[in-house]
């Protein structure tokens, strides 16, 4: 029911948030398969696989958009979005080696098809390329920015890959997501400021809306995890909790249900249990959490929103809306 | 023999082109510890782990011994200093990973004791650390460099991975470990260049002086390989042969026996065979291979050489010229 209310919006708004920014997103494809040229050719095929299946570019556009509110100096914003994105590609490459994962967005990943010596060296190639993109912003903050936000996107990593495994607080979990993904919708939103001029007083109100919107983008992934709407992708429902990794609808639900038994014995070695994960799944979605998960989303959203009030209205501004709303919309 | 003769002119050498940065050391040091502070305690004991059973800082003390010849920014330079170091730590744990390594220097490697997982996100964590040192540098120039530096490092690993095992040209040899080394000691000698006034048209000489002495230390790391100078760190003599790597001595040795069917059947699937190795291994070294090897990196120590001498004379200058002399004559 929700998954089809998600499906049903979303062809409605993918396609408005986009427009102030359509045309430069072939420079942004161009900068990123550029960095293959003189490597390996093993590399480039690499790239070019990894980039062909690439999803809906939300990270560069939302960078290019806030860059043309900011009136920011297109061509390092472009490449900038080229960074960002080069850097989110490289994160993935990593992270489905690590969760042994074979497909992503319906496509086999770099690890079902390469060795692990040839996965970790592509994904090392990738952060090196983005940090280069990064440093021809010519801008030592936003290399700053970018170096930081690595980092806490790999402690983060290492931070749920220690601790976050089985029962964890929304403490814990907010703090993953926010490493996971707002972390680097922050750097998307605000690193365009210093490719601008004097709109350095604007920083803070460019991070919170890049928080914001980033832990919803995150929760809305986790919902859809659980609504079954990546099934046609290959990964199975639940996919997450199947790993032991506990977000938010699972959390609602435990907290509302703290002695349920199956989510125990899940958590406690049975996740590989196909009945006992059937019926668990089930009674998460029946429960409401999936719904909550969604409220909790939303109010990331309209944070978002609200702190966007205190700039003027403009073609961009109101795209960046769009965006933000879409993300409670989507399905993908 | 030739392995006593270096280690009898060891002890003597160390010492003296150290001299002019020691006292700048320990705050390198701090600098990379620094880095896991207020991240995940199991990240900052792996960080511990890899600096303590880190070698002689050579490239650290090349990049000071340059940063203090060209009047540069002190902290800036330790910064810098701290910056290649943690890269080359990086690439070290993600290298000791893919070639299974269990010990570097006689001490554990970070795969020998930690997941897969683990080891490849702590290394990605390293990295990150590295590039947000090179930020703080303060210089865009300092931060395309490093980038542009990660990029040939991995490069090289990819296309020595696709390429290299077997039978190599010269060419490929060099290319490669220009890649592996001397990538990174041109970085170190050519980025404390931007962090001096009115420098820039020494570019050329800090990198020929960088570019040589890389290559000659590279060198003389493969013939220790076949000298069995590390065997008592655990590496058995002619490990790269053992894997299928044709480094300068055994690339002689096949120039000037190109029917020998020892080798052919080591690079045939051999290498396992331990008779088979040892025979050869003795061949390289009785055939004088190691000897060339070596005249040749004195080749390129004495190019580094010459490429001072357009630089007034300083102390510094002088233990720059120390440090090259030293790399043909070291012993680790």
């Amino acid at each position: 029911m929700l998954k089809n209310y998600l499906i049903g919006i979303n062809s409605l708004t993918t396609i408005n948030f986009k427009t102030p920014v359509q045309q430069y997103l072939p420079q942004v494809e161009e900068r990123m398969r550029d960095q293959s040229v003189g490597h390996h050719p093993d590399l480039k095929s690499a790239v070019e696989h990894l980039l062909a299946s690439g999803g809906k570019r939300v990270r560069p556009i939302l960078c290019l958009l806030a860059g043309e509110m900011l009136g920011s100096d297109l061509q390092r914003t472009i490449t900038l979005a080229a960074a960002v994105e080069m850097l989110h590609t490289a994160t993935l490459v990593h992270d489905d080696m690590i969760d042994g994962a074979l497909l992503r967005r319906g496509n086999p990943t770099l690890n079902s098809k390469w060795s692990p010596a040839a996965t970790i060296l592509t994904g090392d190639f990738i952060f090196a390329r983005a940090a280069k993109l990064a440093a021809e912003t010519d801008s030592i903050e936003v290399m700053n920015l970018f170096a930081q936000t690595l980092s806490d996107i790999v402690n983060g990593e290492i931070t749920q890959m220690f601790k976050s495994r089985g029962l964890v607080s929304r403490d814990d979990y907010f703090e993953r997501i926010y490493a996971k993904t707002a972390s680097m919708f922050e750097l998307a939103t605000v690193a365009p400021i210093y490719l601008s001029e004097g709109k350095d007083e604007l920083s803070s109100i460019m991070k919170t809306f890049g928080y914001e919107i980033g832990m919803a983008f995150q929760i809305v992934d986790d919902i859809l995890d659980f609504t079954g709407a990546q099934a046609n992708v290959g990964k199975p429902v639940a996919s997450d909790l199947r790993q032991g990794l506990v977000t938010l609808p699972a959390l609602i639900y435990i907290e509302e249900n703290p002695n349920d038994e199956d989510f125990m014995r899940a958590l406690n070695g049975g996740n590989g249990d196909d009945a006992l994960m059937t019926r668990l799944v089930s009674s998460i979605r029946e429960s409401g959490a999936v719904e909550k998960s969604l409220s909790q989303a939303k109010k990331y959203v309209s944070r978002g929103l609200a702190s966007l009030n205190e700039l003027p209205m403009s073609e961009e501004r109101k795209a960046l809306e769009d965006l933000a709303r879409y993300i409670v919309d989507r399905d993908f």
